[in-house]
């Protein structure tokens, strides 16, 4: 009702500020007997971390979850499970300017706009630590996932970082190990150097720069989707859209649909071994609001990190002009960290849909 | 639940197919007392009704709305306001070869691995003639927006069509009538005669081509929009990629922002004679997911019409390979009419959330 | 939202006023390939319908239903089904009286205080007139539960009127063909002809009278229902007091276990060659809100008639004080045309949940 | 989704079993600026705990409550308040023959029918342990409540245990002290004396014993509620009979009016200094589904506390005949901890509607 809730069947309800004692998740509508434990969550959990690498915030949190309910003998009882995740590193004092300024590009101007006041305290609920809760439920997703088929697998990596672009031949044939190799999670190691070598450049340079992800999905049978509102695509770029940053989103040939003609962006349907199949995946794997059996194919973009150590030009609540520094221990890159956000909302998005096909038919 | 309602306090529940009886929308959750006239739905109707001009289709549906209920006296009572549209110029025989075949680029394929079975008369509802209903219920939208402020104002726009780019130098002072000028509906007179003239070459060619609309939204004040999940840019792009066709959203400078730096990328606020500003506007009206009170900017990419009028490859229901030649009278460029489409679905997003900020304080 | 939709996974969505052209009913959420006949919706609406006795309202509804969408070679498709019924017999000048002065017992003073004004003519949407949306979308969930489970059957029927109290030997055994014996629906005959009479006689003495009605399933399996909020009691009591003059519901032994003793009121458990069943119902076919496999056992109160034609005190929307002799033909007892609706009522929160249960277990 | 969510504007989403490590709440759609406590919390909650008097179960918890998220400065941010009580003296060895054998009365039986398998530890989800959450969002509802009309009041007493029934001139005068008196919470010391008697004497018989509750609510103006399926007294009944133990509820007259006649039955209206009112109170403050601005008078039955410690016939989960002796320590009667939670929910109720009533006009 007031955004803090996200899907339909598989429903996950988040709350948390940057600087209060705990963030947590309470996902409802899983189904009993699905295998679960707590490291396949930490799992996820560790790639999100700050202070994972050179190339990321040197902030510390050990980000450990804790299962409160909802798992008996290992497996989903049916009911409601929550995890909490408690806050750990928290320096208040990095954050008192924050207090009279709004900070370029965050949201603390429009926080006390809409509610007349805000947490201060280090971007308070609109700080991205409320990604920990997504990561937290999107590992829960992907089991859902692996459980309605074991050959589903939801990867995303960094696809450009600035102006470097990775070589992918094909997406559909990435693995995590690849994903996993380097330390930004592009997996052409080539391309993967000059991203460390330009994200460590623009540190240095008291700066920040963006990056394009891409987001692969492989093993959703065709039918997986809703008509109209609810379409897949919609979904999955809401659900991308809502996590802090993104600025655009694309499926399949996106973008580059304005300049097609019909007759070479409609991609024909032959028969396979494997079922019905398109010789090409212009549409990426979804049409009609519904997946197509294909691979899930999108791509989104993600700004340059808002928080950048240098003098930049703002008002006070009051409305004087001032300069703000923005302190704290930021990534002069979002992408690495992205990725394993950008990977739950995906599977969170794909378990509901996977569940609400369980209605499909009588 | 199934995909076809939308929205939370201004909420729309839309039913029809393409060649049932007709299509409908409830919409619920409208406060009592705003003025609406038949005339003022009507129009947006008519904006997007087939056979408007000599490229779009040339099928004729009259498109007459009829409110059923929720309205006395000139106005809203505070119960469900029901819109209904009767279909008419229906050929069922046009659509015979269908039945059996999947339409490259449609729903045919997944609805039928979907639901088992498919209503093939015309697309059912997977065709884009259930947009009538979200034109409709735009159209109250509208009337919720201007109830809510009298200045806000929602303008869509196409911005290119293949190649051909419209020269706009300031998206936020576009006004209607310039974008109504010409039946391409772009406000670049010069690159909107280049725009009709591909559109009637390619439709000799019996083929189609993708184009790019930009939505422009004025008025709007700082606080529109909701935390976490539910914020303004992920319900936009949400309404957006749900219709028909659409394969790509940006907000902003969108996917420009992958290369761009922090540096330059943060818009610095300032005090005005109006209030608190940003001097630029990269975050494109949008900021934590909540509206800044600067003007909100999307684009999207919209792909070529998939009914074409050449032989193409697919296969049967039974998996056999086949031809198919889609019959029927088809747009061969679809943002003519989409833009009315677009300018509907960002109205009820914004409705919805100009009704929910009243929510937000005690 | 706004109180017009109900149901989670058959969902329902309703529009219209009593003297509005039409009211309509979306059913969301219908799964594919239930065979649904416009008749056998019809025939619900017809016991449901004015005119159909000597001791209900003498109006003449044809009530005949249309369906819009959803519907495909006799069976659902998946999508949205639409039923429309116009609105017949209005006779605005009944009515006028009714725009200044508040009727007693009635929600006119209500509505305008909540919403500013009404739509006076017969009570808007406040008029029980909106009941034919629930009992059209009861025929389909009938559906839906049959074709889940062909023994599954719900049945209502009138229990007492005034003090004249049906006996009923075994709730479990009643049939249709009892209940639709006698025009009160009371499947004694005996007491059913002293509640005629007692109807008639209440009739002749301008003053109305309420009554009690009792419902049962039978061949709901056990598992049906959802823990905590939405158990399988609470959604019945709120589908069953949304009905217009229910003043109270109970389940099972109900009111009496106030002064029962557990000793005596627990049902113990035995084996059966049916399964594990109680010796005892007087749970009433639900425990910790999910259905037990015995029969679902619900009372509930109507109130006598709000319109009754005598004078009455009131006061007008100015606040003067005034008197006033309800016009119009009404129902002097509410409970023959009640039982349809509340058959409906049930009917659809058992589909819902009987969809529901489907998502109990991956 | 699957029942652990309540409410539309208010809305809570509740986690955890009796035996698992915590209980916990989370609350969204809080407007921003509501002045809450934890010591107001924990006020409510110390009202339900067992071990408050002899007559209830001599299990200790403290039930601490403690705020993990949404308070700023003492006050609602509008982000999600979520309230973790932590599980505290559990004795799995009390459950051990639980595992095998189902509790007559409980749930046990039903959720092992639902999920396939149960969490068998102090009945898992299905135990009132999960009320603990109800109570805390309960307190936070009154805080909204007084937020919207300082004037408002829940309060909920005993009315009757067994046959001794409480002699309360009226309902509209109780105060909370004249609750809290007495440690059965009935406002009538005399019958409250004999009522404490009544329940000293069935524990000692091993037995357990049922009770009425009442529930009056001063200070709603008239027009909270919502039209069709969200009425007020709908919604209040779901709410209600949501709470463990509750078999049936009416409001106003409620099962009375079976025998009423309309003349008597019908309040009419009088204009008062305090404006427009009713003479009597038939309606129990709610007509249409909407608040009138008179007292709303709710009454609810509770059945006997299903565990007892007497041998009763039941059956293993193989289907075997067996007898069991619950162990543990229970309520023998459940109405003085039952009154707390009712009240949590009919504020949960009563907020929700009265944030909801904020939308009724433009």
């Amino acid at each position: 009702m007031a955004g803090n809730t996200f899907g339909q069947f598989f429903r996950i309800t988040t709350a948390g500020e940057s600087h209060g004692p705990a963030n947590i998740v309470v996902i409802d509508g899983l189904p009993a007997g699905i295998p679960i434990t707590i490291a396949e969550i930490q799992h996820d959990l560790d790639r999100r971390r700050p202070g994972q690498s050179k190339i990321t915030s040197h902030r510390h949190e050990s980000d450990e979850a804790a299962i409160l309910s909802g798992l008996f003998d290992g497996k989903t009882t049916g009911t409601p499970l929550a995890i909490l995740i408690r806050n750990a590193d928290q320096r208040p004092g990095d954050y008192e300017e924050m207090k009279l300024k709004y900070r370029p590009g965050h949201a603390d101007f429009t926080y006390e706009a809409k509610y007349g006041f805000r947490d201060y305290r280090g971007g308070g609920r609109a700080s991205a630590r409320e990604t920990v809760t997504r990561v937290a439920a999107g590992a829960v997703a992907k089991k859902v996932l692996t459980s309605l088929n074991a050959d589903i697998q939801v990867l995303a990596y960094v696809k450009q970082i600035g102006t470097i672009s990775a070589d992918i031949a094909d997406p559909a044939a990435i693995t995590p190990e690849q994903i996993e190799a380097t330390i930004v999670r592009c997996p052409d190691s080539i391309a993967a150097k000059k991203m460390i070598d330009l994200i460590e450049q623009v540190h240095k340079e008291r700066d920040s720069i963006g990056g394009l992800a891409e987001i692969i999905v492989r093993g959703i049978p065709a039918g997986w989707g809703e008509p109209v509102f609810d379409k897949l695509n919609a979904e999955l770029a809401k659900a991308i859209m809502s996590i802090p940053a993104v600025t655009g989103v694309e499926f399949g040939v996106g973008f580059a649909a304005v300049s097609a003609r019909g007759s070479e962006n409609n991609d024909p349907f032959i028969s396979t071994a494997a079922g019905i199949q398109t010789t090409t995946n212009h549409h990426g794997g979804i049409q009609g609001g519904i997946s197509t059996g294909m691979p899930i194919l999108i791509r989104c973009a993600v700004k340059p990190t808002s928080s950048i150590p240098r003098e930049q030009q703002t008002v006070t609540s009051a409305g004087e002009s001032a300069t703000i520094t923005v302190k704290g221990r930021h990534d002069p890159c979002l992408l690495p960290r992205f990725i394993p956000v950008a990977e739950a909302m995906v599977a969170i998005v794909l378990a509901d849909h996977g569940l609400r096909q369980r209605q499909a038919r009588i």
